[in-house]
C-alpha cells in the first residue's frame, strides 16, 4: 500500500491506509492504547482496539519508534471532536503496527505539553529537541521569512549573487573578526558582505544575498551570536535614501504577510503576535527623534531611548515600526552618504520595531571622488579596498541598500526571550553545538589540522 | 518622466521615454553619435541625430558613463534590423542625455566582440569585468540553478534549513580542513553539511540547505576552489537508494529544464550546449563499470575511466548522465549503508556527466547499534560526533541523500574550462579576491585582529 501522509487523512474518512512516521505519544489504558503519531505533515491519534492484531505490537511500541501503520480512518464521536486540533476530527483504528525502527527512552520529557527544559539542556539536546513542535514552528517561520524576502527581491528585479565568507585583511581592521589560517597566511571571516554587495551592483543594478556572517562577539548576551543569516540588498537608480526606506519597509511588510499567511498554526503553538505595520511607517531623523526624547544632540539612540521612542510612536499611531535617519557622518562607515545640504549628517536609517532596531541600510557615496575622499579620511588603507574602489572608478549611479539578520527578526517576530532560540545550531564564544570545553578540543596539536 | 527599462522598449514604438543606464559603446562618426545603452534589462541602440540637442554632451560621453536620455523609440529601417539581436528592430533617437555619474578610462577593452582577458587578469578585476555579458550570462544560469534546485525541493516537500560554517573539532579530521582562531579555542571551517543535514533530516523528514563549504585545498587545479556553494538534500522513509537516486535525477532533470527554459539568451551568449537526459538515466554499479571498461577491481573509477565510461554510455544510449553506485564499504565514509546483501560494497552512488562527477549521495545508515559500530571500526571519536549520533538513538528511519557543487554544476553545465570562471569571487590557495602577497597580509602581526 501506498503511503499517506498523515496531513491527508481529513480527505480519507472511511478508507484503509497506510501512514507512516514516529509516536509521539503513547497511552496505554490496559485493554486499548491510544497514540499520537506524527510525520512532517502533522499529527494524528490512532487507537488500538483490544481484538487488534496489533495489540501485541502497541503494548510494545514507546515514544519516538518509527512505526508504518495500517488503519482505518474513522470519524470521531462528536463529543470526543478537537475542532481546533489538526484532524480533531478523526482518529486512525489501528489494524497493524510495524516498528520500522526502535529508538532508546527518552532523557526528559518530549510531550507537547510536558516539555520544559532550561535552554543549555535543550541546545545540548538540539537533536532530538528539533522534534518538538515548538521548536519546528519557530525555524518554519524562519525558513518563511528567508524564503519572502526572497520572492520579494526577485518580485523586484534583484539578482541573487553569493557573497564570500572567507575575506581578506579587512579594511575596516577591528577585534571582532575571526581570523583563519590559510595556508601559509591569514585570511578572515567575513563580518558583512556589503563591500561585495556594492561591487554587485555596479554590474547587475539591483541584487541581493542570503549568507554566513561572523562576529566574533566576545559577549554572551541573549541577541549576540558568533554566526548568522544576513539578508542583503543594495539598489541602483535611487532618487533619494527614501528610496531604500520605502523598499526595505515593503520588504518587511511582504514578509510579515507571507508569515500571517502561511505560519497561523506555528504563531499559535508560539502564541506570537505580530507587530503592526500601518500604512506609512513614521520616520524621524535623529535629531527630531533625541528631541521627541527630550533628549540632547548625540551620535545615536541608547537602547533604553530606542525602547521609548517605539512605545511613544505606537502610542500616536498604532505602528509598531518606526524609521530613524539621518545619523552624524563621522560616526559610521566610510561609504555611508552624507546630506549634502547638512554633511555633518548621513543618509544612514535604521529600522525599530518593539523597542530593537531589525534593519538598518541606506544611501551609499556612488561618487569615485567623495569615495576616495572619505577612504583617506577614516584613515584607512585604500589598497585593502582596491577591488571595492575599482568598482565606483567606472561610472556608479547614485545607489543605497539595507540589511538584517534572519535570527534576530525571527527572535522578535516571535517574541522569543534569546537569539538562541531562533537558530538552529548556535554558535557564541561558549558554544559550538555542544558547550566548547577542553573535550573537544583534542585536535589542537595536531600538525595535520 | 518615469524610467523605463531598456527591455521594455520593444512596446514602446513612437513613444518618448526616459532610460537610465550605462554607456557600453560610443561610436562617433563625426556628425552623428551612436551608442550602445545598456541597464540590467538589456541593450538597446541610441542615435544623437545632428541636430539634437544631445549632440554636445554626446561627443563628451564616455565609456561606462552612467547617463539619463530622453528619446524616441524608433522601429528602425528593415535594412538596419538585426532579428536575432535585443532591442534589434527598434534605436532610441536621443532628444537629451544627461550625465549622472563619469567613468574613467577603461584599463582594457570591454566590448562584446574585443573582451579578451586572461583568467588572472579578469579575476584580478572582477569588479569591473562582472559587467561584461558573457560573465553576466555565466551568473545569471548560475542563479537559475540554484533557484530551481530551491524550487524543486519545495515542491517535493523539503525544508530548508541553514546549515552552520563553523564547527568544532570534526570527527574525520582530515588534513583539507581550515582553523578558525576561536577566541581562545580552535574551531573550524564545515566541510559539509552532511552530519547536520542527516540530524535535521530526523526531525523534518526532508530538508535541503543551500551553504558554504570550505576545503583547504593544497592545489590549484581548474576544478577546485577553498569555497563553494553546497547544495544538499536528505530524505527520511526511503525504501532504498534507488529512491534516492531518484530524487536526485529529478531533480537534476528539473534543473536542466528551467536553465533550458529560462536562460535562452544566456546559453547563445556562452555557446553552451545543455547535455542530454535520457526519459531513464543508466544505472551501473561500480563493478559493471569497471567489467565495461575492461578494468580490474577497484575502489573507485579513476577520471580516464570516467571519461571514457560517459563516452561509452553516450554512444550507446544518448544519455550524458550515468550513475555509478556501490563502492567499496572501507573506502567510503562511517555513514554509508553497506548493500546488506554482500556487505563489502555500499549504497552510495555518484552521477556522472560529459566524463566528471556532478553529484554524490546514496541511503545512510540509520540503524544506532549499526552507526556506532561503523564509528567503531573506522577508528573515529564518538564524543566528537555526539550530537550526531544522540539523533539516531531516538529512532530514525531508513534515509538518503544527496549533494552537489554550484560551481562545479555551473562550470560544466556550460563547458567552462575554469571553476573560477563560474565563481564571482573565487577563492584558492592563491588568490582572495586579488592575488595573496605580502602587500595585503600586513594585519598579520596585529594582535587586535
Amino acid at each position: 500500500m501506498e503511503r499517506t501522509l498523515i496531513g491527508e487523512l481529513g480527505q480519507k474518512v472511511g478508507e484503509t491506509v497506510l501512514i507512516k512516521g514516529w509516536v509521539s505519544v503513547r497511552r496505554d489504558q490496559g485493554k486499548m492504547v491510544f497514540f499520537d503519531f506524527r510525520d512532517r505533515s502533522g499529527t494524528v491519534q490512532g487507537v488500538v482496539l483490544p481484538n487488534s492484531e496489533a495489540i501485541e505490537n502497541a503494548k510494545e511500541t514507546r515514544n519516538e519508534y518509527v512505526v508504518a501503520v495500517e488503519g482505518k480512518v474513522n470519524e470521531r464521536p462528536e463529543k470526543n471532536r478537537n475542532d481546533k486540533a489538526q484532524n480533531g476530527n478523526i482518529e486512525l483504528e489501528v489494524l497493524q503496527l510495524t516498528v520500522i525502527t526502535k529508538a532508546e527512552s527518552l532523557p526528559f520529557d518530549m510531550s507537547i505539553d510536558g516539555y520544559n527544559l532550561d535552554l543549555g539542556t535543550e541546545l545540548d539536546h538540539r537533536a532530538l529537541t528539533l522534534r518538538h513542535p515548538r521548536l519546528q514552528a519557530i525555524f518554519k517561520v524562519q525558513a518563511v521569512i528567508i524564503d519572502s524576502f526572497r520572492e520579494y527581491m526577485k518580485s523586484q528585479d534583484f539578482f541573487e549573487f553569493q557573497a564570500p565568507a572567507i575575506v581578506p585583511a579587512t579594511a575596516e581592521g577591528g577585534a571582532e573578526v575571526f581570523k583563519v589560517q590559510y595556508f601559509d597566511k591569514d585570511a578572515f571571516l567575513s563580518q558583512s558582505p556589503q563591500l561585495y554587495k556594492q561591487i554587485v551592483m555596479t554590474a547587475f543594478e539591483r541584487v541581493f544575498s542570503v549568507n554566513k556572517v561572523f562576529r566574533a562577539e566576545p559577549s554572551s548576551t541573549t541577541r549576540h551570536l558568533t554566526e548568522i543569516v544576513s539578508l542583503d540588498a543594495e539598489m541602483a537608480f535611487i532618487d533619494s535614501w527614501k528610496d531604500v526606506r520605502d523598499m526595505s519597509e515593503n520588504t518587511v511588510r511582504y514578509i510579515l504577510s507571507e508569515v500571517a499567511a502561511k505560519c497561523g498554526k506555528e504563531l499559535e503553538v508560539l502564541g506570537a503576535t505580530l507587530p503592526a505595520m500601518i500604512e506609512s511607517t513614521p520616520t524621524l531623523s535623529l535629531t527630531e527623534a533625541l528631541e521627541k526624547l527630550g533628549a540632547g544632540a548625540d551620535k545615536d539612540l541608547n537602547p533604553e531611548q530606542e525602547r521609548r521612542l517605539c512605545e511613544m510612536i505606537k502610542e500616536e499611531t498604532g505602528s509598531d515600526f518606526v524609521y530613524v535617519y539621518g545619523y552624524p557622518t563621522k560616526h559610521k562607515p566610510f561609504y555611508v552618504y552624507p546630506n549634502p545640504e547638512s554633511p555633518e549628517f548621513n543618509e544612514g536609517m535604521d529600522l525599530l520595531c518593539r523597542g530593537v532596531e531589525w534593519l538598518s541600510g541606506g544611501r551609499r557615496i556612488n561618487d569615485y571622488a567623495q569615495l576616495v575622499d572619505h577612504v583617506e579620511k577614516w584613515g584607512m588603507d585604500p589598497k585593502k579596498i582596491e577591488m571595492f574602489l575599482e568598482a565606483f572608478r567606472y561610472g556608479v549611479p547614485p545607489e543605497g541598500g539595507f540589511a538584517f539578520g534572519a535570527e534576530r527578526m525571527t527572535m522578535q517576530m516571535l517574541e522569543l526571550k534569546n537569539i538562541r532560540e531562533a537558530t538552529m545550531f548556535p554558535r557564541d564564544m561558549h558554544r559550538i553545538d555542544l558547550l566548547l570545553s577542553s573535550d573537544n578540543q583534542d585536535d589542537k596539536d595536531n600538525p595535520q589540522q
